[in-house]
């Protein structure tokens, strides 16, 4: 027996990634218990960012101007290519990468019928021209369908002389090799190094 | 490097119990993805919630009425007593509990410089003089504070006439003894039943 305004609220709740009924209604009593002013400023956040926040127009990176922070200040010469905005995100969390990024908007996926004109590489292989770029990074997703989009890049890119990289797929830091998949074992048997050299 | 607008946000969904920064990044980026519409419809019910849930006149549970739906419609002749009004919540799961609530909006707390007269209990009182209550549940939270607030009450409650009961602290149904404390342990030992009776 609940009223129907709070159980509005937990439903909205409910629509976060992640969150289920009972997260849901721990949230809901807090903005319920907490000041009027707070819920003022967290309705207003919700609509303001939602408003205001689009894709930048050379990268593909959330922001609220036309040319994103990182586009205006960073080394365009490397470009680093991810599925998604919010893998730029990631990505930022390496500290010493000074490059710029470009967001794809998928992956290649035969399956659900997105083939290569359906994400942004015409405008990759344009801002290569463009800007001169000296190297691209594939950092899409290591699955099947990430692969196969770095691959698909990488191959188109070969006539314009671009040194295309793929992040290292291997073991994580601070995880145990008993827990590893053999998938993930067999790539970092591949991409061994000589500790010696 | 990430836009004002976009932190905002995120430093909004921080404010919920039990978010860090990472969660509550995934949640403004689901606003951000989302419609338009759907970001107004989130905003608005946490204004609508905040604006239009007050507390219900006789038991202090959450309601958008002056009286919420269990007041009016349960029998009256049994009180169970909470500390909180999410407490009430907690309680209506069991499903064939049918008598009403009191919240006392906190408990006893000498550290905190809470007494008796700063929680609802003249009012606790009041009802059960004037619905000529049969049973008292003291349904505080099982730790010193809320043993000790339905202690006190119950001492207050004795020249009433009115039966206190208290709900039984034990083993949690599906936790193994292992790793019960020792208090809980010695409740649950203490409160033995006779299975033969």
């Amino acid at each position: 027996m609940q009223d129907d305004v709070i159980e509005k609220l937990i439903e909205q709740f409910r629509t976060l990634p992640g969150v289920g009924y009972k997260t849901a209604q721990r949230y809901a009593f807090s903005i319920i218990e907490g000041k009027e002013e707070r819920a003022k400023r967290f309705a207003d956040a919700i609509v303001e960012a939602k408003q205001k926040i689009g894709f930048c127009k050379i990268c593909g990176n959330f922001t609220d101007k036309e040319i994103c922070p990182i586009c205006q200040s960073r080394n365009r010469k490397i470009i680093c290519v991810v599925k998604e905005p919010k893998d730029v995100l990631a990505m930022e969390k390496v500290k010493n990468y000074n490059g710029v990024y470009h967001v794809l908007f998928g992956t290649i996926s035969p399956l659900e019928h997105r083939g290569p004109n359906d994400i942004r590489i015409k405008e990759l292989l344009k801002r290569i021209q463009d800007d001169n770029v000296e190297e691209v990074i594939m950092a899409t997703n290591p699955d099947v369908e990430g692969d196969a989009t770095a691959m698909y890049i990488a191959k188109i890119l070969k006539p314009l002389g671009v040194k295309v990289t793929r992040i290292a797929q291997g073991i994580s830091m601070g995880s145990d090799l008993e827990y590893a998949d053999e998938v993930t074992l067999a790539k970092a048997l591949e991409a061994r190094r000589d500790m010696n050299a």
